[in-house]
């Protein structure tokens, strides 16, 4: 699979985190999207909505929009929960994410850290619904280790993208103990934690 | 399965068409979320992100999120497709509609017809980007009489609960004339197709 992403959005990078801990090969082509590439006549061919991640198949079809690959690649895998009722929260976990949490926590962080802009100049609506999103997050961690139950699943994949970058977007993770904790135990599980200065 | 829903919201409306097309028996509990009573205390402990939709199974578990809970009605349904990739462009368009489509065109619509905005003092962006999402549905349709081929299924639902209302916002249907033609298809297929003034 070739998966045309920015290295830089954690939308992309859950593709590759999640085929790359189920062992499926894949082939990145950087997608700069500060500079248009994701706009090019190309790209428009292959994703009418000009955004990235993009995922071609092997057999060449295009698949949009993170969550519903990272679905597809995970199919048949310990990554959706057997349980019929499980496997319905995990959905409302990311549905959830890219409506109440990505237009909040990873806005925050690409104006700040792309764009230069201050954390102080943030839209205040942006800030108050980004905390919010990671307070939801605390309650939602509360009682269990991953967000549904016992084992990692995408809804965890999908939330840790942004969400362990949060501070780069002004958010201290340090008021979200849970979600502190949760994100070191989900990096670890997809072998992406960085290493603890000496 | 009581839904708690607020009839305004097509959000709400995709789970009450979803279960009754598949002859699931609802109880529909009217929410108004223009008086607060999806931020009750009663309310949020069924559902902490205080959204509407909200579905309550038979075992008396709540699921939030529209898409989710349409999904976990549906399946085993031919409203999910049995093909692998077909269902994963169901679920891109899904997870398209809740950030590239509703943000723009149901926030319009809410604006103008429930706090009287006029569609001239619209935010720009937002007439652009649900002028955007208007294009970006009507070559998807260029092809085909379903979002995803040629039968009925949960993405046409999805994005058929705002689409349909996009006049009251300000967005003219009679520009993108194969949403206009869809529209009317899906309509027919839920039975909520309004009668025609004699």
């Amino acid at each position: 699979m070739k998966i045309y992403g920015d290295s830089k959005s954690g939308n992309c990078l859950k593709v590759k985190w999640t085929a790359d801990l189920l062992g499926r090969p894949t082939t990145w082509i950087e997608t700069d999207i500060m500079v248009g590439e994701s706009r090019t006549p190309e790209f428009l061919a292959l994703n009418p909505a000009g955004q990235v991640p993009l995922a071609v198949l092997e057999d060449g079809r295009p698949l949009a929009q993170s969550n519903a690959i990272i679905l597809h690649i995970a199919e048949g895998s310990a990554l959706i929960p057997a349980d019929a009722y499980d496997r319905a929260k995990m959905l409302e976990w990311m549905f959830w994410e890219q409506y109440s949490h990505e237009p909040y926590v990873a806005v925050a962080r690409f104006q700040v850290k792309y764009l230069g802009k201050p954390v102080a100049d943030l839209e205040p609506r942006l800030v108050e619904r980004g905390k919010a999103a990671l307070q939801r997050l605390e309650d939602g961690l509360a009682a269990s280790p991953f967000l549904v139950g016992e084992r990692l699943s995408l809804a965890d994949i999908a939330l840790v993208a942004y969400t362990r970058k949060a501070h780069e977007g002004g958010f201290d993770l340090a008021h979200y103990p849970h979600v502190e904790a949760w994100v070191a135990r989900v990096e670890q599980a997809l072998g992406i934690a960085e290493p603890v200065a000496a």
